[in-house]
């Protein structure tokens, strides 16, 4: 990491306030006077409390929802660690902008505006619409072999990144995801995983979309490989994890991670790619996890590992493993339910309801 | 029970078909051909595919979702089983009726249309609107002394709840729950559950809304002897456990999940207590539980033991005790994304996409 990049990073994580306390503690006694049996509502009252807690509003707004999806490419698919080939990237970008893929269905019946965003496919995209062009490169370098991508690149998708939730912010929304597409972009998360909790490559390795028997064993090695050519048995700075093991998509998520909790926006997170630049994000910036709420538990076994060492309870656990956001998406009426009990419901006074007896 | 109610339930049990292996094969083939890596979508899959085994449509119609909530007192709240006065059931239906309890946020928010039906509440409703009347008695007898209701109640609380599944679909709804209100029925769930499974008082008893310590040790207590009292060691009939332990609420969930199995709607099964009437209408009418998604797991352990019974997995797992529905209603947006997904998503033909390389 070059000096530009310590500047940068300074600066993104400098306006981050820790959520506030006495907001949640307020929200929290609020939840009590509320027509139902003392916590009765389970997680969903943490989850007001959080949401109140981030927003800082006495009554909170009611959610605006958006999801950013990053699509970028990763030089390591030339190991052989993937069960697609690379173009898929490039043709589930063009899914997205029809319509047809999982975050699209789910993004209509739950109506989160989605926004995607080219940030690095190995592919040209010139004068398609829809799309949001800020490519950095065309995909990563083999993250077995090299570092995966340059200080510069690393600084440009940090601020795309960042760039994204300033949009979010400017579109009055306050709860948003970030999802992905980029195929060999779970190996990335495992040895990202790896290098951040010290955890044996096996633990943090599934199989992606659908990898099998030796290219499973392959996998593993390939993600053990990295981190030990990276990094040997050093504990790495998170920055410089990114850098050497992540993608270029992943980094853009940790910009728009840091850039939202500034902004004061709720963030869902989704599943194990995503929860790789959480858990970076986290590390650079602690105060972010406050912000930040586990939208699944994925079918990844890495995702497992992430969750627990950023000590996230997902509101979700149903055996997903897709990526794109759909994790993220599917938990947001939760939180949207969370928010409207807090602000809707009766109190034991208003509605004439007798309290526990003595 | 009488010859009456052996000929009523006949009738009810007999015009349910098993849900159709064929159209959930079919099913679960397409979801094979859509644009995301197999089985990726994990739970959500064999929900779709059980949506469209029940429904038999080849596209499967979008949702149409509708709750129903039974409000009935029980008497066994004279042996102090509650945390709440009696009183809390009549004033939550008015709470229901005004719109400020969670159940109402929660449809409101998932719009999903909210019916509450008196069934059986201890108070005077003559002339409030809104309400469904259709009261049998003034809540059931003490279950610790006397069966909870006669033959008569039971076929009238039956009869009301069968009607309610006759209301969803002539309304064109496909997806359907059933609430309940009634102070006193966790301890006649907990008796159900006792009875049906053979589980231990101690293990199928928890807090309801609330008691502690000493109370609890009385509760359990009171499930025991109940059990006893009415079926010794025998394992007796489904129908003498709801006529014995149940409550009005109850009986007529039981009615409508029955006449709505015959109906072919998906009905998503609430907490503890619409799980109690959900496993005596399995018991009845074994085809009847496939027509049933649980909606979640509440914090009653008597409810992990009626889903292991009954070998359902919820969707969800958020801690909740609260009835009413709303687990339930909290769920239907994961089965309107399942069912959405499966109508909405491309195929990797018509998106073009490549498939699982070689």
């Amino acid at each position: 990491m070059n000096d530009a990049n310590t500047t940068q990073l300074k600066g993104l994580v400098s306006g981050i306030e820790p959520v506030s306390e006495l907001w949640r503690e307020q929200a929290l006694q609020r939840l009590d006077t509320l027509t139902k049996p003392l916590g009765s509502l389970g997680q969903l009252e943490a989850v007001a409390a959080q949401f109140v807690a981030i927003r800082r509003e006495r009554w909170a707004q009611p959610v605006r929802k958006g999801v950013y999806i990053f699509a970028a490419d990763h030089g390591v698919t030339a190991e052989g660690v993937s069960a697609y080939p690379s173009e898929v990237t490039a043709q589930m970008v063009l899914n997205f902008l029809r319509g047809g893929a999982a975050i699209n269905v789910l993004a209509r019946v739950h109506e989160v505006a989605l926004t995607v965003i080219d940030i690095g496919v190995a592919a040209d995209f010139e004068g398609v619409s829809g799309l949001i062009h800020r490519k950095v490169a065309k995909g990563t370098r083999n993250l077995r072999r090299e570092p995966a991508m340059s200080n510069a690149q690393l600084a440009a998708a940090l601020a795309v990144g960042a760039s994204v939730a300033d949009m979010a912010a400017a579109a009055g929304q306050n709860l948003i995801a970030v999802g992905e597409m980029g195929i060999g972009n779970t190996t990335a998360a495992s040895a990202i995983a790896c290098a951040l909790t010290g955890s044996p490559a096996s633990l943090v390795t599934g199989h992606g979309t659908g990898v099998l028997a030796a290219a499973y064993a392959h996998k593993v090695d390939v993600v053990q490989d990295s981190v030990q050519l990276h990094f040997g048995t050093n504990l790495p700075a998170p920055i410089d994890v990114l850098c050497c093991v992540g993608g270029l998509e992943i980094a853009a998520m940790v910009g728009t991670i840091l850039q939202a909790a500034r902004h004061q926006l709720v963030l869902v997170v989704d599943g194990f790619i995503a929860t790789a630049a959480a858990a970076i994000a986290a590390a650079i910036g602690p105060a972010t996890l406050g912000y930040m709420i586990a939208g699944h538990r994925s079918e990844e076994p890495g995702h497992r590992v992430l969750l627990q060492h950023l000590q996230l309870h997902p509101l979700l656990a149903l055996n997903m493993r897709l990526g794109e956001g759909t994790g993220a998406v599917l938990a947001m009426p939760l939180v949207e339910s969370a928010v409207a009990l807090y602000r809707e419901m009766a109190t034991f006074d208003s509605a004439g309801v007798s309290e526990v007896s003595a």
